[in-house]
């Protein structure tokens, strides 16, 4: 692997000027051949896709703060026991709870058609029944923020904005805009509901949930997704005259229910006290199994750390993984180990999450101080080989480890190709098949 | 245009031998232009797919026999005379009617998950809440067949065949089998419910319903689609032990409901009496408004027929434009028009329907006496610029013209690339945004 790995370097540095292999590098050869062979053996890792399978078979869906969530939690501390990991503990906290009890949104008129939607996560309940008025459409959430309140009062406000497909998942961000302000400014306005056009590309009659903005479990309003076929449905109907919708969402809210991240280690030797996290979260929407969101995350960085203890040698640092509770409802999980390890963040030498599916990882970027800049380069260089190039060193590092960059410390992003990503995250088609798993290992190898 | 026709005929000649446009055509050279200027302007025609969306937007769903067929017959009749068809009137018939009230699946042991499943259409009810047992799988029809009785009683039966995805459909006739008789074998045996994976060949979380055998409105079980994720669900968690799943269908029944035939035609001239029978079928399933099944097909041939009015001139023989009622539900409305017609089937010279959606037709069969033949390979050659090639003389004419090919009425079949047609046929995937404009005119043309 050594001579592919100077090769795909080499040209690299041709091309684009990279610093490669030929530069110095601070691993020595011996460094080097252990983590050639761990990448060789990752890519035929079994135990991590296992993993993803047995939680999503056997666990299946993980509400936060959910019965299911607390299944999880204990199916995994039993699993990583089996697995040898040590040190394996349930660090618990609590959250505002919701889930759906029901969530109907149907046309009334001109004809009544059924519409394919889901409840956000958080919303409001309707009164008893629901409601039932006018459809106005927006273009956006500027238009609803910009439009006069007396053409919104009484009314369903449905936001039609699109999400733009693309590889690093820069339209999620753009698109979750009216997912979390809907109901609010909807709200304001004197509306009864809000819907909005599900966040995702999938061209399926698959809405996508998601949480919204709001105080303890409640938002401010009504709202749901349209899959996307019924948000174009509608506007066809509203260019040939009225359009009435009902919407009825009934939920179940608690202040506080339990909720808790999973943590399992691989311990150090001589420098034990310094930390790297390698981490994913447990919980998922309640309307699939999270196959990719985020049962492959967990099932990655398990079997990274499975394939490091199956070396026989312990490393020098210890080697934690952190399966995160309730990151969908508001990153509690993340918030409370940062809390609770607020004394000795300073121990944790590098983070990293794996959140973003199973797609393969295409590049890889760091966040790291200038003095180590140079085992960036040099771990980008040894991770060519299988189809990653290097980034930059501006990592944010996942969802559930920003709140540990912020606090300093450095982390990297495994960038992983999610150009179909938003197809499946959030909607019911989040499911065990649809992970391949010649991807799902080249993510453990890296 | 006639040059491309020439030019892709002779290389077709050459490489398989197929008589050409060098052999003599019946065709006038006045006639011929006449089909190429028909071609052309059918290539950009805008009423075919406008007749597509206002159809799926105005009305929706048409389940046969229900009000929205109803709606869709009324709807029809104001269209085509709008569109200046003539002698617009619907035959009726009545048929066996049968809805789903509630079809819900569930896994209740060894945890509780939920499934994407729906009712076959003419599922018998479960009593009122449902039944639950333990699931008892089998690879297809055939092992459910020779099964032992003793190990089937009192269990739910789960068939698990899958279909295999062709251009042909060809892959529908196998699969369809375990649909239709599932609930007849497993009911003879005990069991409480029948499940199968969904008929077809979509990756997402869709289930496909269809007609099962029944005699009137209902068949001899319970009975219901999953949706190919779930299906692959449940193999899984087999594997790892005793399954127990809950069935609750409530359906709607009644011996006659209402259904018809609307028919519209260009009355011909010298030869008024001969029937050139262009047709499709109005009804849908409940789950969708039926873009490609069959509003697609509809919407074809009345885009068809509108541009042959179009020319100016009137057509020899009388062009019948028939959209057929509850084809769905066991092919009524082609049998009422069997039988309504059957004193002057012999002056139906020629029949047709566009009944598997809208993707490109890449192939023409004929159903011809022999003395006809050489009018098949004219329409052939005339068609070979616009990607069509020449097909054999064993055409069956699509489900709803069976009748009239058994009758001795000439067939052709406009065979249409139905490559991905069975991921959205019967599912609440049938949405207008599936059909590409461009191969819907290439089939108006066709």
């Amino acid at each position: 692997m050594r001579q592919h790995a100077l090769a795909a370097a080499t040209a690299l540095s041709m091309t684009f000027g990279y610093a490669t292999a030929q530069s110095a590098t601070p691993l020595t050869p011996e460094l080097e051949n252990t983590v050639e062979a761990l990448i060789e053996t990752s890519l035929n890792d079994t135990v991590g896709l296992q993993f993803v399978e047995d939680l999503t078979t056997e666990v299946g869906p993980r509400l936060a703060g959910s019965e299911q969530e607390q299944r999880a939690r204990d199916w995994s501390v039993r699993e990583l026991a089996d697995l040898g990991f040590q040190n394996i503990r349930v660090e618990t906290f609590t959250i505002p709870f919701w889930s759906r009890i029901e969530d109907d949104v149907a046309i009334t008129a001109p004809v009544p058609q059924e519409v394919v939607a889901t409840a956000l996560g958080g919303s409001a309940p309707t009164v008893e029944g629901g409601v039932e008025a006018d459809v106005i459409r927006f273009e956006n959430l500027r238009e609803l923020a910009a439009a006069d309140a007396a053409t919104v009062a009484g009314k369903i406000v449905f936001i039609d904005e699109g999400m733009t497909r693309t590889m690093t998942g820069a339209g999620y961000g753009m698109a979750v805009r009216k997912r979390s302000q809907c109901a609010i400014v909807a709200s304001e306005k004197g509306a009864l509901a809000c819907l909005i056009r599900s966040v995702g590309t999938q061209p399926h009659r698959m809405p996508h949930t998601g949480i919204m903005a709001r105080e303890g479990a409640e938002g401010a309003l009504a709202a749901a997704a349209l899959s996307g076929p019924d948000a174009a449905q509608l506007p066809r109907l509203l260019d040939r005259g009225p359009v009435k919708a009902s919407v009825n969402i009934q939920t179940d809210t608690r202040p506080n229910a339990p909720s808790g991240n999973v943590i399992a280690e691989i311990p150090g030797t001589d420098l034990a006290d310094e930390i790297v996290l390698i981490s994913c979260h447990l919980d998922s929407w309640d309307l699939s199994p999270g196959a990719l969101d985020d049962a492959a995350g967990c099932g990655i960085v398990v079997g990274a750390a499975k394939q490091i203890m199956a070396l026989g040698q312990s490393p020098r640092r210890t080697i934690r993984v952190v399966l995160y509770g309730a990151e969908e409802v508001g990153l509690f999980g993340a918030d409370a180990y940062a809390r609770r390890h607020s004394e000795n963040l300073t121990n944790h030498v590098l983070a990293a999450e794996s959140e973003f599916g199973a797609g393969p990882i295409w590049q890889f970027q760091t966040n790291f101080g200038d003095a180590a800049l140079h085992y960036a380069r040099a771990i980008q260089t040894m991770l060519m080989p299988i189809g990653v190039v290097p980034g930059n060193n501006e990592a944010r590092g996942g969802p559930d480890v920003g709140v540990l960059r912020r606090s300093g410390v450095p982390v990297v992003t495994p960038a992983q190709n999610g150009l179909d990503y938003f197809d499946y995250h959030h909607t019911p088609d989040d499911t065990f098949d649809k992970i391949e798993p010649e991807e799902f290992n080249q993510n453990v190898a890296v």
